[in-house]
């Protein structure tokens, strides 16, 4: 189903945290949902429009000077992005002169402006040396009449001529319709032949409004690939959630460029975010990603821009989240810890980063805490880490416990197993005289559950056949350590 | 194209702010990528299962105690999801007692708990009151040799004796799969034809590891629509940004029942986001959504849970995030100041929100300032507000201006226009003798550009021709004002 997990069962003897080292050509099997490689895909075949310092600016909090634009075109440049958008030169004086500081600094990457379809703007433009001109205009009838006024003719006429102009200068041009969606689609087909046919490099389509879902986009845009020959141009936002998705399915129908920024700034909720981007199509073609850009680069250009435009990285953002790869409940725990691909599709690692098993909660099952026991270099048999293990979940339902307190905990309890004192070591040096009674509660109604001793033992079973194969419950994965993950 | 979209221009004589008073049936013209309504579509037929208090608990930093899982559940039953999914009673004595506890409340909601495939969890679950209980069993390769190590042929007979024992319960049945898209294929729709056999209420798809598109999922529901007779029910994870898009086209295909969670919350970066998810179904159908749910709870459940589980809500979440609404560049102001559905597809006032108007920025258009003028009770004419506009350009490309500052320019600017001493008013008091000589040399840039002074023209020109129907540039919307926004 999935092109690029490995539709086979990875090797019992492979003992790499990261199962990914090898990459098995995709074995059908009987999954036909697989996406069966139509011809017209470009999933392995894009390239993104780095568009944080056009579109990125019309972000409600992004007031870049000079420097911070050096910077961030500078680190997008490093990430790998195929062009970078600046806005308009028309704007004002002061976009103009960061275009021409920023088409002076020798990126590899080449640069792009965006101008509105008017011939006034175009040759501010062209002065400043970039490598090419987005031309937009809005198509839709609510544009045509609120934003601008003008006719279909009058777009075409106008149109025709700033295009000829901007080819004449030896750059770049593509056209592009703004609210693509919602415009008259034989107007649209009629006006992208027409650019197409006087030699356009690329037409383009936006979703300027984020109402578009992805199999319109994706209809929209296989219609449109059967009408022009040039590249294909996508620019998705955000509103409804479908930014990612419609620019996956945009690939899917034959689209060839796809508009990001970074964290997704832009006008209201943005468009299609660069990390989330990647994200989607590493895990449709991870090798063909990776090859392309320097994705452990990602994280920097992220808090870069986070800092620059005063937001915080959003708590659940595509793998630089601080829960991109947080596991938590048994379950999951116990397969993660026996093989990362059970419960991820993404490898950290990729993008420089670590992930991390979380424990601390009622929800544990046994196997993280054996992890965490075999990190602290403490020798207990899985019965005694079962044991501790009831501790810690009646603990947790009392109050909540940060790590250090989980560690006290089993530091506490190892301890108490070998001690010759009498008295046994309280496991929280802190509680209170009623949570120990009601600790002392549920450690025993969490014993008295039979049937979770029964389940377990069947768990255990399995476990031990998996690690008499020498896969280890806790082999080479990082489980959280206070602030730092550390490999075993 | 978008079917909620009105294909016609609205009246010129609305003059409301939220131009959706009235719902116009689509208009077709040649737009045909708007959904044609397939019969299968159950884009205006569904139902939420709210999944916080299960897939919820599983978030990293997610500890809820009893009090807290009374408040959200209450809280979701007020916005009037038909669902509430709970953590497995089976887990920990604490959920079980919670579970009896939320089953007791008295909610409209129907409760739900989740149970792993096997008898033990559910005697336990039947016992608690519940509605119904969802059994869910790994079916992919990876989970059945790493997560539970069953067969085929075990997973179908332990799933028939369970289900046999739920249904004697006379208790609402669902039988899942977890990982499905991972899963073979005919496997699959074989334990899902057996298990509608034997009358479970409704089956369930998961992408767990979030991999999945959404021409996939369509493709995949679509198939198991003309398999199953009873209800379809899709959870997808968000690694790759499509959770949302996912179901959207789940829904489409013949889903009838999507999981979310509030803010997405879950294991990893989550799942299809409650918020999200509403806006997206929105756009498709208006007034079926509004129907069914209480939109303006929306923020209040986001805020609830957030501090719950100590996270800031992400600056660009749907609907709630504090840039959800706003509206910076010039061309784009001019627009939403004269009609806003150009740039918005969705309507604040539905949430019981407002929009605002982001005016500080070189790349605003004298548009937007000539609405704060208005708001601020200052008589100018347009030609004096575009002078003035020049200013706050120049003021801005100088330094980063608050909103303070822009009011403050504006008044200055005004009281020089009819002081009657020799010395104009400084535009902002501590400005430094730097930025004095600085501001004027920009001021004097700004004011040479023709080209941009045509545009203006131009522009002018159309707007009074819609002054003179009626559509005035600032009726109705709220600007920014400092921290409240008010209605002019």
């Amino acid at each position: 189903m999935c092109p690029s997990c490995n539709g086979e069962v990875p090797p019992a003897t492979d003992g790499k945290v990261n199962g990914h080292g090898h990459h098995t050509p995709h074995n059908p099997r009987r999954q036909p949902f697989a996406s069966v490689g139509d011809y017209l895909s470009n999933v392995s075949n894009f390239k993104i429009i780095e568009s944080t310092l056009r579109e990125g600016e019309q972000f409600a909090n992004a007031f870049f000077d000079t420097d911070m634009k050096v910077k961030i075109a500078k680190a997008l440049d490093g990430f790998g992005v195929e062009y970078i958008e600046l806005t308009s030169p028309a704007s004002s004086e002061q976009s103009r002169k960061d275009c021409e500081i920023i088409c002076n600094l020798g990126l590899k990457a080449k640069i792009l402006t965006h101008v509105r379809c008017h011939m006034d703007d175009a040759r501010i433009a062209v002065e400043t040396g970039v490598d090419g001109l987005d031309i937009v205009i809005g198509t839709s009838p609510q544009l045509m009449q609120h934003s601008h006024g003008k006719s279909m003719d009058y777009i075409r006429d106008t149109a025709l001529e700033v295009i000829d102009f901007v080819k004449s200068k030896g750059l770049e041009c593509r056209f592009s319709s703004e609210d693509s969606f919602r415009s008259d689609l034989v107007d649209l087909l009629n006006i992208y032949s027409i650019v197409a046919k006087v030699g356009v490099n690329r037409v383009g389509i936006a979703d300027t409004i984020g109402c578009a879902n992805p199999r319109q986009v994706y209809d929209l845009v296989r219609t449109l690939r059967g009408v022009v020959q040039c590249d294909i141009e996508c620019h998705f936002h955000n509103d409804t959630g479908c930014s990612i998705a419609n620019a996956y399915c945009a690939l899917e129908a034959g689209a060839t460029h796809i508009d990001t920024s970074v964290l997704g700034i832009g006008e209201r909720n943005g468009i299609t975010p660069l990390g989330g981007f990647v994200a989607r199509m590493l895990v449709a073609d991870r090798d063909y990603v990776r090859s392309k850009y320097d994705l452990t680069k990602l994280k920097a250009i992220e808090d870069l821009v986070a800092a620059a435009v005063e937001i915080n990285v959003p708590f659940n953002n595509y793998i630089t989240g601080f829960c991109a790869f947080t596991h938590k409940a048994g379950i999951h725990a116990k397969a993660i810890l026996a093989n990362p691909t059970t419960y991820e599709i993404i490898n950290p690692a990729d993008f420089g980063m670590t992930r991390y098993v979380h424990f601390t909660s009622r929800l544990t099952g046994w196997n993280a805490i054996k992890s965490r026991v075999n990190q602290l270099g403490l020798d207990m048999t899985d019965s005694q880490i079962k044991s501790c293990t009831v501790r810690i979940k009646a603990m947790a339902d009392i109050r909540h416990l940060a790590i250090e307190d989980t560690d006290a905990i089993i530091n506490a309890f190892y301890e108490n197993l070998y001690s010759e004192q009498n008295d046994e070591k309280p496991l929280l040096e802190d509680m209170t005289a009623d949570e120990k009674i009601r600790f002392a509660q549920k450690e025993a109604e969490l014993s008295q559950e039979p049937e979770s001793q029964h389940l377990d033992q069947i768990v255990d079973q399995q476990t031990n056949v998996l690690a008499n194969h020498g896969v280890n419950g806790h082999e080479g994965v990082n489980v959280l350590n206070g602030e730092t993950a550390t490999e075993t």
